[in-house]
């Protein structure tokens, strides 16, 4: 690069080059309480377990805006399917590339670069600005922006606004942000058959012979219609391993690892009734252990939302659109404190795969819609 | 154990305290041909690759009785699963401990022993008695048997009758014998789907959805029924792994692997072109490799079956059974040279398994089994 990358895009880059696989926090959020404490931020490091948080904040009354956001990435997978190693930012034809591009260290430097020209314009500024970070979002996410809301609420300090930096868009920076998310439940299924020899098969019962025909039905099952607010219910598995290498050997178990991103259509019991069903009706022997990652929530139209669309329209030129689909977030931890949550970030495209890039102007933009947002909120 | 072993116990227990774990053959091979020499064979020694095999033989011309088999064992598994040290032989109450008590060391044992008391009585019998030994069964099987048949087939050296020592009895020594077995044919199948984040599965294939219907179906289909020598055919899959460990990313591939042991009433074209078909009829994308391991193989009756049959009625009062059930063996490789070819050896019921064992006074059986056969092949 011949030319000085932007305040974003440098800092952008900055994050990238920390190999911060989760829960690796990797001294990011020391570099963003740097700039934050610059610009009058007050910071508490709270590590839980062995996870790296941070809870910062600006201003000493008034309605809260928290940024909230991980600095922790998912693992890079085989390094040598990469074109430019994960964690060596690279920018070439507007385009940068590393691992957490897009999720979510481009969407981080935004909400810093953001904040540092907001302050600069308005050091008085009505409310409180407050950053929620975390290094546990892409891993269990027990010790990370749970516990800093049980910290929060033990304060009894409430967040009003809250923005979640998560990749939120598809086509164009800002078309699509997310009012809500779908609840998730997660399962681990082990299907219990006999191990033997693949030449005695009749003293021998294959768990994966036995499951197939049940993990067919499960995944052709129709789970829900949806609604106005939230797409249809989806199960996917994510794992299925069986087998002990040998070629030779009919496993004993077969491991099997689902989930269900849920509407507001099912609930919970009902996903849970209606898989145990399904393998009961398949005669199967086996042990299922259920985890619900989160509970579908949504925020209505309200100050935030209007906030963050007037913001993208305002430096975009086009209108947003309100989605509840895609992942869970660390919002499915905040809505319930009851905060307005909106998630809006980059291009969601490439994340968690390998080659994660970000349109690197759209991280300008984003730093802009951020810094809009702040004037909408705070100086009306 | 305050009575001596006999000399068949005596000389499994010193192979079995050699650690001969595939492809190692551990002194194990040194130990046979010193017993042999010394009652007339001659040796050669023959490594292939990091293999140890030996061709021995006594008798200069007439027909070529083979004892074949083979003195590595497959790994122990955890060892503290073990109730004893599975390389520290243990008798107790007339039970052979030890990795390779029936797989094969006793059987190896059993020929030794045989062939000395046959010797000390026959010094100048008919024909030529030859040992085939390998230290490659339990593993690729590369560089053992099927070369070694190889430099006699370049000798012109032709092996009329081959005892091969596995274990083929099921509840008495001696019930059953293998005079065939099937064929093995093994695949490697890889399932192409597209990896995504499970909250966006319309952006990516799940390959464990997508081949589940296919596996179901192969797994019910009937490919043959037998017939009078050969149980049907059976087509089982050892191995099934698919899924980053991650459970929010969908798989962007499945890897299987299969096996097919076939009867003769079926080809290995037509197996693979049967699976195929039901791969395509579900329209997966996939690579898949096949391996033949054996064509199927059968010794219709004979004067090595019957040579079998008959010392095993003099010996234990019984009639034995003819079968081709069962694994594969390396008779797969000298059947076709139009040797006859039975196998004959302990109990199979705790091979390859944890605390493997045989009963030790069926070792002294199977000698006098062995002995009374060459008997009936040599002083007829
Ligand atoms: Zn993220
Ligand atoms: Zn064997």
């Amino acid at each position: 690069m011949t030319n000085p990358l932007s305040p974003t895009l440098q800092l952008a880059c900055d994050l990238i080059a920390q190999p911060s696989v989760t829960p690796e926090d990797a001294n990011c959020q020391e570099m963003m309480i740097a700039r934050l404490e610059a610009i009058g931020f007050k910071a508490e490091r709270l590590r839980f377990g062995d996870v790296d948080n941070f809870w910062a904040v600006r201003g000493s009354d008034g309605p809260i805006l928290a940024y909230a956001g991980h600095t922790d990435v998912v693992p890079t997978g085989p390094q040598e399917q990469w074109d430019n190693p994960p964690f060596e930012p690279k920018i070439e034809n507007d385009i940068l590339y590393g691992r957490g591009a897009a999720d979510m260290k481009g969407s981080l430097a935004a909400m810093i670069t953001a904040c540092e020209n907001f302050i600069a314009e308005h050091p008085n500024h009505n409310g409180r600005i407050a950053f929620l970070i975390t290094s546990d979002e892409e891993g269990p996410a027990i010790n990370g922006t749970v516990k800093v809301i049980e910290w929060l609420e033990a304060r009894n300090e409430k967040i009003t606004w809250c923005l979640v930096g998560e990749p939120s868009s598809t086509n164009k920076v800002g078309d699509i942000i997310k009012n809500g998310r779908r609840g998730s439940l997660g399962a681990q299924l082990t299907i219990k058959g006999k191990q033997g020899h693949v030449a005695y098969p009749h003293l021998a019962a294959n768990p994966i012979h036995l499951v197939a025909p049940a993990i067919a039905q499960l995944s052709a099952e129709h789970w829900d219609n949806g609604n106005d607010h939230f797409p249809a219910t989806s199960f996917q598995i994510s794992n299925f391993n069986s087998g002990t290498g040998a070629t030779n050997v009919i496993p004993g178990e077969a491991h099997i690892v689902f989930n269900f991103r849920f509407s507001t259509e099912v609930t919970e019991q009902q996903l849970r009734e209606r898989s145990e069903a399904i393998l009961n009706e398949h005669k199967l022997n086996y042990d299922l252990t259920w985890t619900l990652s989160g509970q579908p929530f949504l925020t209505a139209e309200g100050k935030l939302v209007e906030a963050a669309a007037g913001a993208i329209k305002a430096v975009t030129g086009y209108e947003t659109e309100l989605s509840t689909s895609g992942g869970t977030s660390d919002g499915r931890f905040i809505a319930p404190t009851g905060a307005q949550v909106v998630e809006l970030g980059p291009l969601n495209a490439t994340i968690h795969q390998v080659n994660e890039h970000v349109c690197a102007s759209d991280l300008d933009k984003l730093s802009l819609i951020y810094q809009s947002m702040m004037e909408r909120l705070f100086n009306d």
